[in-house]
């Protein structure tokens, strides 16, 4: 019904909730393991799993290139292909302030059911909290999710040598400008839209190819240069990256030149950092770029032994330049 | 540091979050699984999983007999023991309010690791996100849980039949009142303390004791109406209740009457409604009343072939009251 809001009665547990979520969620995530509406989804499963969490509290909901419930559906999903696990199952959470218009939870709940269905996960489970207004800003969500790995290997920092390349797997900085564009109102000339996208048929078709995937993480808050700073901390090796090979579309160059930031600190949703050994980065990229999500995929640089921990960029004017793990993400909330 | 705030940095991927993650989170609720701090946490299984998420937004934060963090690993262990699951891995995430005072996330956190040493369960992955001051109310927490199904038979609505029992495993109110009476000042003249509790011990014995337990619901919000209610509209039964027999405490009775609310609407965090066949109901509440847990757990009442769906109470002056589902909470953020 248009116009109709959420009241605080529809986190009651009661009547109103009960049919809020057989309405709304339940007819259109419905699955034969949510529809029973338990306290728990029972899976069956004789492997290895991934289990993985993850808190949506962008602003604002809607933003070009997606909205809260793609990136809450997508952001779990990478998060378990980039440990070399295939999403199975996800679980559902809504905080939902007061006076929310049901249309928009409507509208969040249509794209989790899409893009949900076109990964070819389940949401076998769910809560749904409200708040009073001003308690909470609109619409929060959490996504939790169950894969099963298929990495025979484990991907982990533990793998990465002296001489691994480091892949990008497209350009970077959409979405975190998409979303800052959005919320300020920022008229830049042209639109960016975000990137957000569901990455896991593309990465483990990487794991299945045995490129030699080392390592893999997908570069959100704090973007490439947190990624970066991370897994050169964690192998005690340092990375050198090549500012000329860095895949940063000209829009985006324009944008950050124009707000005063740095693309490799801004966020993005549908890409990843890969490490592979030096063999296997060619078929790896050749692999990426039959792939649209994977077409401006590029080598970006090495590990090397020193320094320790520390990222180092090689400018395209021929000098060197620390990248640091950013301070924070120049703009709050954008996943 | 004492009177230290949380920053709208904390959330933003970069320097200040990983300290926060490492010096608080990882620091208290350490296992090898999580310290990697990988993006999915990978545990083995081979058997059949329950999978369950929920989100608190309790307020105030502090109450008699509990806080958030207790209420976040409590209940999320009782949906999976009410599933007939094993409670073994927890996720865990942070919306947190900016300026949030970091001696109240410290006392959280805090809360959360010595309920999940307690309980025997695994924090194995987590997430942060901090919000705008007003974007949020102080801190909301999410816990999804993975447990191992032990019972062997599925614990569903399916499995109830007309005659069979329905047990309470203690005493009703507790908790809502609890919460209530701390948020509003309001002085009843003794202080109720929440029942907040893990109950996947007590459960799952009774389960391992193969009493013959059909189906197993922890009454949460919208309390035991909520849950009788939903198990008579699912079955297809009626249910009759016996109001002597409902397990209240006199002081929640009290409070009650002061407050105009009807105990079987107001909600719990420690308690478990039971169906279990005629022969195993008396054997079932032997094993409930020597646990502390259970001590004063009760038989209320029975499933019958009508009024179908609905919730019967036989009062105590001998007459029949419907007991209806709760339209919603009497108050809203008990959990």
């Amino acid at each position: 019904m248009p116009g109709e809001r959420i009241l605080l009665g529809h986190g009651s547990g009661g009547r109103l909730m009960h049919a809020l979520i057989r309405d709304l969620v339940v007819k259109k995530l419905g699955n034969p393991v949510l529809k029973e509406l338990a306290d728990s989804a029972t899976l069956e499963f004789k492997d290895k799993l991934a289990f993985t969490t993850d808190s949506f509290v962008v602003s604002p909901l809607f933003f070009p290139g997606g909205d809260i419930g793609k990136l809450a559906v997508c952001g779990t999903i990478n998060d378990l292909a980039v440990s070399g696990a295939a999403p199975l199952y996800l679980s559902l959470a809504f905080i939902i302030e007061e006076g929310l218009e049901f249309s928009i939870l409507e509208k969040v709940v249509d794209s989790i059911a899409s893009e949900a269905k076109g990964a070819g996960v389940k949401i076998v489970t769910g809560d749904l909290k409200v708040v009073e207004s001003q308690a909470a800003d609109k619409l929060f969500i959490n996504t939790s999710g169950i894969g099963r790995i298929v990495s025979r290997r484990r991907l982990s920092f533990a793998n990465i040598r002296e001489g691994d390349r480091v892949i990008l797997t497209g350009n970077i900085g959409e979405h975190g400008l998409a979303v800052l564009a959005k919320r300020k109102g920022v008229d830049l000339g042209f639109k960016i839209k975000s990137d957000s996208a569901c990455l896991h048929r593309m990465l483990l078709a990487l794991i299945r190819g045995a490129y030699g995937i080392r390592f893999m993480r997908d570069p959100t808050r704090g973007g490439v240069a947190a990624t970066l700073n991370e897994t050169a901390e964690s192998t005690g090796l340092g990375i050198v990256i090549d500012e000329a090979s860095l895949p940063v579309s000209s829009r985006v160059r324009a944008a950050c030149e124009l707000l005063g930031l740095d693309p490799l600190n801004v966020a993005n949703e549908g890409k990843a950092v890969l490490v592979i050994g030096r063999e296997g980065a060619g078929k790896t990229l050749a692999a990426l770029r039959r792939n649209p999500l994977g077409r401006n995929a590029r080598d970006i640089g090495e590990f090397v032994k020193a320094p320790k921990g520390r990222v180092i960029m090689k400018t395209s004017v021929g000098t060197e330049r620390l990248i640091d793990m950013p301070l924070g993400e120049p703009l709050p909330r954008i996943c």
